[in-house]
């Protein structure tokens, strides 16, 4: 099977979507790409690096006569982003999305389009707190776990060309049903950035001059907290039951050390320490 | 004031003693330098590598003569160290900590001192979940904050010396009182710890396969989860009290925020998470 696509479009231009253009480029993917994004000044800077080739402000041009479209807006706006696509899409046009929130929206964006052309979902895991084209690299998918989210509807010959795209610049595709897919990143990944933005605040609301106390250990506890406020309330909004379920246990957790500390049962807490310590060490 | 030691004890020879070692060495500040700890076979790394001349067993046998004392041994136990060693030491002799807590301790072990030697501790904030000598550098503290914790007894020259010993191996140096000491890094340091094992056997009971779905983000929020359990106990233990305040304000952050979701207040997560992210980009 050729992999080549003679006109992309990259709907939504930031650390990923540049990345995914820089990285077919790199790989001799694909013809002329395409972006379009909200902010131009973005755009403008993407085509003077030679991170896409032109771009358009209405997501419908962008994606017209486009062989593939990568949906790499924020996942609060992906489902408008595939809906306003959708009427300009070409026959046996490929639509793939880099989203963290997969479960219902998968379903819904397949059947937003026309016939004739499928969404395969994707999520590369390879973000950052960062989001500009600043850190975009043609090499940030390599040894990148990415998950790919086949549905009953999903067209196998398409889904065999999104997982061949992926692996063609370095990703480690793993298939996996899309809602098993939001539980599992509830657990690591949803439920992480609501702790760190959690903790970050306990400073805030004691002390925020104590912050520059911290260590190394605090500084990696909490970057993520760093990451956009818009696009993690967007994802919790779109997981909110997996991640109340995962927090819950995370509470359980907390509570079950709080606990032993408070009776004095030391040799208690430092089985839990160890018990977090040898699975960390496994990763 | 001219700073050299002819004789320098280190007890306990982690990454921390070794590093003290090694910047004491590279900066030609002594003569040689004794190392002490439980396992022999680790000391004769040490004294293979050069990151001291020689070692013994026993800590007052290692700290007699010595013209400077550095205890690196893990906090739980650093007490019974000075206590051990107290009756060895000689006139004039300086002796200090790198322990993570200070608080009652440090007037505890100044009290323990014969006539003529003077206890400061230190708390340089170079730690890493990483706890053995192959991770030790000369270049450890160079541009690390460390914290100074003298108390209404502690002699002027003393505390001079060992401000001049800190910032002539690279530390950024800053006094403070030893119980605020605690009430900081209860906040900054030990909360965070106790967070990250809780959030690792989150996974750990909903299901520990799922950390292969890691990416960069959880791995940097538990990374101090891999630290020693035993240490995190004696710390945990020896500030329980402010760390059961700081915990309790860190709920009543997570409180909010669920609550928020649970109330479907959207912007209102947006808020606490924008809270959380302007304070984290001002480290």
């Amino acid at each position: 099977m050729e992999l080549y696509f003679n006109k992309v479009a990259v709907i939504g231009v930031g650390l990923i979507g540049a990345s995914v253009a820089l990285s077919l480029r790199e790989k001799g993917l694909c013809g002329t790409i395409t972006g379009c994004g909200r902010k131009e000044e973005n755009l403008r800077r993407a085509r003077q690096r030679n991170i896409i080739d032109d771009y358009l402000l209405d997501a419908a041009d962008a994606a017209a006569g486009a062989d593939l479209v990568v949906l790499c807006t924020p996942v609060g706006i992906l489902k408008d982003m595939a809906a306003e696509t959708a009427p300009a899409l070409k026959r046996g046009a490929l639509v793939t999305d880099v989203g963290s929130i997969k479960g219902l929206m998968v379903g819904e964006i397949e059947e937003l389009m026309p016939d004739g052309v499928h969404f395969v979902g994707s999520h590369p895991i390879a973000g950052s707190e960062k989001a500009g084209i600043d850190d975009a690299r043609g090499s940030l998918f390599v040894g990148a776990r990415c998950i790919i989210t086949p549905t009953w509807r999903s067209d196998r010959a398409a889904v065999e060309r999104i997982v061949l795209l992926w692996q063609a610049i370095g990703g480690s595709v793993e298939l996996m049903d899309p809602f098993r897919h939001d539980e599992i990143f509830s657990l690591v990944s949803h439920m992480p950035h609501v702790i760190a933005y959690a903790l970050v605040n306990a400073v805030e609301s004691i002390d925020p001059e104590c912050i520059k106390y911290s260590g190394a250990g605090f500084r990696d506890t909490t970057r993520i907290a760093a990451s956009s406020p818009e696009l993690w309330r967007d994802i919790c909004m779109m997981n909110r039951d997996n991640l109340s379920k995962v927090l819950k246990l995370f509470r359980e957790n907390l509570d079950r050390i709080e606990k032993c500390m408070a009776e004095n049962d030391w040799a208690a807490v430092e089985r839990e320490f160890a018990r977090a310590q040898k699975l960390r060490m496994s990763i």
